[in-house]
């Protein structure tokens, strides 16, 4: 067995083929990880960080040779890529500063307080790494969500050792980025096996099984997620899976905003649904909106321009469902894009339909549809949306669009999405993360498995630690970030106050 | 159906049986929580913090009347019932001092920055609360851990609703506790339908599958715990299941303070195992000390009484294990303590064996055993104990006793125990937890399902809450926790920094 890399704009295959890994395999890379992790989680913050910023600066030393075959394989573009795989090392650089700064560890001491009921012995408590963390490559994202994306990075940070089960739509791109990392943390002078790549379905089938593996980070589709997820879970010790699956991102674009600018609002979302062919789990591909501002839309769909996609089972499903729709009662075709003369090319479309229409098939017209595709859902009266919005399925974002003239309805726009959406952008797209403390990518199921956790951002490494708190231990065999005298000088909760002391 | 509730020290029934929740209430119920949800999660932080305050006085209020029936229910004793109420009263006004205080809600807050890769929009990050969250009362804390304990309390101060599955062991407890839970709540003007308590297996079943539940939190068996946790995970919509189960909560005597203190050690070894009738998921039921203290420990075991147990099938089951034990070849029994003349009585035993055949048999021999029984495991070596602590099943607690020429010594054994347990303790007994946000009761399967949470302390809440993002609202439209002029004045992370900005 192999796994075959595809120019999905020749539709030819695309490199030699990776051999799939072995069960034997798997294990023994999952005990080397085990062992790894031993040491790895021992170093100090400070240490990990100067580790995460080679592996960074050494990513970046290699980039054209990893943007052009990313590239040949994904059909993504070179200015995509290029800006790709910088978001990719600015992450692990914004983990570094996490590290640096050292108050992600949420240290927390509470003093004795033996008259109270029920009396209070001295507590410190702090968050420690979980031990090999299993990591399931996107499609989508070949470095930001894939070998050593999002997942990799915040794992890495947190001290854990990662196995990354890579992606079959870019095995050559999985290899080469694998080959730098594990370079460069030899080079850092990491523990042997504390980063490893796997092939093959069955691989990762393995890997989640696996009594070493602590825990799981997936990006993908509701499908996949939902049978490793079963695995996760019907473990004799079950292991915290956190799957970021399918999202449809409504958008609600109110009244005044859709008189106001209508061409302004058509060229973002024409731009957002069509961004990387489509295939961004925060696609917008729902939008409820007045039916003065269809014509807008489908014009700007119309002057868009599909691209290859990822690979062709996602060309074949995206192709089949858009036939399916442009022959279904429920909803008419309004916009059909341009595409270039490729293999696995999606063009831009964009259907619409009615608010009662898409009531009463509520189900059949919220499945995501991963690709160029978007569906408008014309409403006379926003009350009805509102009412609507609560019954939709769980997703990563919520946008609105308003004009100055509409915040009281904005605002309750926001109360109803945010009872389903993760992130809420105003005026915005929600296409586009950004690498922070506040960044959230995650929402209610089907969105992930776990809308308490993110999988970008900052708080995504809070998915790898667990609290252990001492009780009553002497000052100096307390770890530093517990000691007394604060020695790294990190902002704690002390007696349930946050502060440097 | 109905649920009966007996006097454990006579074996006869107390009390009128309570009826069994039907599926169609449970509906109704769950649809009731869902609706008040909608208007509590709305409430502001201070008047939550109002209403918990509220809810603790008048459970004070009526303390005479709810220790009487616990503890004609469960046997445990006015004394502990009197501080166990008061724990669960100040568990209350402890929740509600973290509301007041707010910064519970993790307000992070990123400016725009256009010119990094990826460019940084503004986002604004605040904690949400989940909805309606199932909490399965424990049958060894009447009150701390059930109707009204540390998860309802957690969750109503996050602002969930939650519906309580009774526990069998007390339904005449739960009965009075939610009746006065349920008249302050109205008194306090929360809205309907935001508590509600149901009876019956089967109702339990019915409300973990409930699409409106949004989370469950559990403490009991690990059989019990399993068989919920399978259900909520295969939901269409899986949901998060917080079960606090099984723990052996290993003791590691070392050598020096063996030497040093053995009368002091064993004293409160026979304290802690006995506590309560051993019935405590942090009760030291696993001890691995130098065969010289064994004599003290045998010493104190005997001296120690044990009581009437919870229930009828708790004390067969305590019994037969003993029993077992007894007939094993694997370990001696080396002491058996008193036992009042009552009906479901279990009397305190202690077993001894060696570190070889503890090894070799360690799934047996790890076995919680539910009662006032311990077992030393015998070492000469301590080398080898901290090489076998690894092996052993997930814990809530792990204890070392050590003399102050045995720092080092100690310092890797917690490093060892670090690995199993969620809270090391340092010569004194796991039996016993602490109201703070320090405090960790959790660790890995099977001592909980998810050891990145705790199920006592102020971390609890987390439990029940998700993040938002808002993505370049405007600042008006933002939740005070976000706005510019921090109005609550509570302390952030803007920036990356955590202070009162």
């Amino acid at each position: 067995m192999s796994v075959q890399g595809y120019n999905p704009r020749t539709g030819k295959p695309y490199g030699e083929p990776v051999e799939a890994t072995s069960d034997t395999e798997v294990d023994q890379l999952c005990e080397a990880a085990a062992r790894s992790f031993r040491v790895w989680s021992g170093w100090l913050d400070a240490d990990r960080a100067t580790v995460l910023d080679l592996v960074a600066d050494r990513l970046d030393d290699e980039s054209v040779l990893l943007i052009d075959t990313a590239d040949a394989e994904t059909a993504l573009g070179i200015p995509r890529l290029t800006t790709e795989l910088k978001r990719t090392t600015n992450q692990l650089r914004l983990f570094a500063d996490v590290l640096r700064e050292g108050s992600y560890v949420e240290a927390m001491l509470d003093s004795p307080s033996p008259d109270i009921i029920p009396p209070r012995p001295d507590l410190r408590r702090v968050l420690r790494p979980l031990g090999v963390v299993a990591v399931y490559s996107a499609s989508n994202f070949p470095f930001a969500l894939s070998t050593v994306g999002s997942d990799t990075a915040s794992a890495l940070a947190a001290g854990c050792a990662v196995v990354v089960k890579a992606h079959s739509a870019h095995p050559n791109t999985t290899r080469e980025t694998g080959r730098v990392v594990s370079a460069a943390l030899a080079e850092g002078g990491a523990p042997d096996g504390l980063f490893a790549v796997i092939y093959g379905t069955q691989s990762g089938v393995r890997l989640v099984q696996h009594p070493h593996v602590k825990a799981a980070g997936f990006t993908g589709s509701i499908g996949g997620g939902r049978a490793l997820y079963d695995l996760a879970n019907s473990r004799p010790d079950p292991i915290p899976f956190y799957g970021e699956l399918g999202s449809v991102n409504p958008t609600v674009i109110l009244p005044d905003a859709a008189a106001d600018r209508p061409e302004e609002i058509a060229k973002g979302f024409a731009q957002s649904v069509t961004m990387g062919v489509g295939q961004f789990c925060t696609n917008p591909g729902l939008v409820f909106a007045p039916p003065s501002i269809v014509v807008a839309l489908a014009g700007a769909v119309k002057q868009a321009t599909g691209g290859a996609m990822l690979n062709e089972r996602m060309c074949d499903s995206y192709r089949s469902t858009v036939d399916a729709m442009s022959n279904s009662d429920l909803v008419e075709l309004v916009a059909t894009g341009a595409a270039p003369d490729e293999a696995w090319v999606g063009a831009p479309n964009l259907f619409r339909t009615s608010l009662d229409v898409f009531e009463s098939n509520l189900e059949k017209l919220t499945e995501e549809n991963f690709g160029p595709a978007g569906l408008v859902v014309t409403y006379d009266d926003p009350a009805a949306v509102l009412a609507l919005i609560p019954r939709l399925p769980g997703t990563l974002t919520g946008t609105v669009h308003a004009s100055d003239s509409e915040h009281e309805l904005a605002s309750r726009t926001a109360v109803e999405l945010q009872k389903i959406a993760g992130r809420l952008i105003y005026n915005g797209w929600p296409t586009g993360i950004a690498l922070a403390w506040a960044m959230q990518h995650g929402g209610p199921w089907p969105a992930t498995t776990n809308t308490s956790h993110t999988s970008i951002g900052v708080p995504g490494i809070y998915r790898w630690l667990a609290p252990v708190t001492y009780q009553t231990w002497p000052d100096a065999l307390l770890p530093p970030e517990l000691q007394d005298a604060n020695p790294l000088g990190i902002t704690r909760r002390r007696d349930g106050v946050l502060d440097k002391h």
